[in-house]
């Protein structure tokens, strides 16, 4: 069975990202998710294990210690991290991974796994990105500005990536997404042990 | 507006690369299949100047003379070769450029165009080619062995490209070819602009 594939899928905070994941699990089933630990607090419409698994700072340090983490970030006073184990355990059983993490930790993810589809999600607009980062009710107002100022440096690191989507509709995205999906797995890489077995 | 991109669909002769092109043809409106020059006879179903230029050996030499070819390949005691003038044109004007051509060819293209997307169409087996090349009726026996020595060959180049397809059931093939295309096109060189435009 060939390994899976690991899928770095990063952006603003605010860009949608989960949106294009909860999409995206709709259509693909051999894909997992992985499940990132952070020390934020649960907001209503999230689910412990699920969303994530919410761990106190304490918790979150030790599993630093014990190099149990992919990645890992602090933002706007979180830490957010990717458990490695279940993630291995899962491309070893075939299945393509998506991580959906800010761009801190995606660039850490490259550096450590350099195989790792890397896209990028942008907003369509700036405004659009403020509007969004306003609607979604539980970032004051001060901390919202923040965002934007971070996001402005993580557009400069677009570049890091290997593909970029812009984030207008969900299905479109999740189109091209799946594209890119297909298109990985037909390259040379993933598929040259089939001719070999001709020769 | 946005250069084309150039594609390159090669593998060994037989494997049905000019059934995929068709059959894509009908799916994407906007690429253009890039005609060859030939010296080789026309087959009865070909069209001159829609399958091929079919020219003499003088004139091919004369188009080579003046640098007037992308790639050349002599193949089974003919010449092929792309007229680069038509191609460059298409691809300036925004036009994704499909050329199908024998892998002699394909690295030529490759050398002298680091950006071409090069893929490879293979045989679903070593048995299967030897049927498809049999049943296109136009090659005799002794020449269906040089081809496939010749083919073997080619396989051993396939990590010279970017991607391979399996020549199985064509539907399948165009599908792969268009998730290529499309997650092509979502590549950060194609798209970092659209975010330049927002910083």
């Amino acid at each position: 069975m060939n390994q899976g594939q690991l899928i770095v899928l990063s952006g603003p905070s605010g860009v949608g990202k989960s949106t294009v994941v909860k999409a995206l699990l709709q259509y693909k089933p051999k894909i997992q998710f992985s499940v990132s630990a952070t020390t934020r607090p649960k907001r209503p419409d999230e689910e412990e294990g699920k969303s994530y698994f919410f761990v106190t700072r304490e918790k979150f340090e030790e599993m630093l210690q014990e190099d149990a983490l992919l990645e890992h970030a602090e933002y706007a006073g979180n830490y957010y991290g990717t458990p490695v184990a279940p993630l291995d355990k899962a491309l070893a059983e075939g299945y393509d991974v998506l991580l959906d993490i800010e761009p801190q930790g995606a660039l850490q993810i490259k550096a450590k796994r350099p195989d790792a589809i890397m896209i990028f999600l942008a907003a369509p607009s700036w405004q659009e990105l403020r509007r969004r980062l306003t609607g979604r009710g539980d970032t004051p107002p001060d901390k919202i500005e923040l965002r934007l100022q971070q996001a402005r440096w993580e557009y400069t690191q677009a570049t890091e990536y290997e593909y970029i989507l812009i984030s207008d509709e969900v299905e479109h995205v999740v189109k091209e997404l799946l594209a890119i999906l297909t298109a990985e797995s037909c390259k040379v890489k993933n598929r040259i042990s089939l001719l070999k077995e001709e020769l």
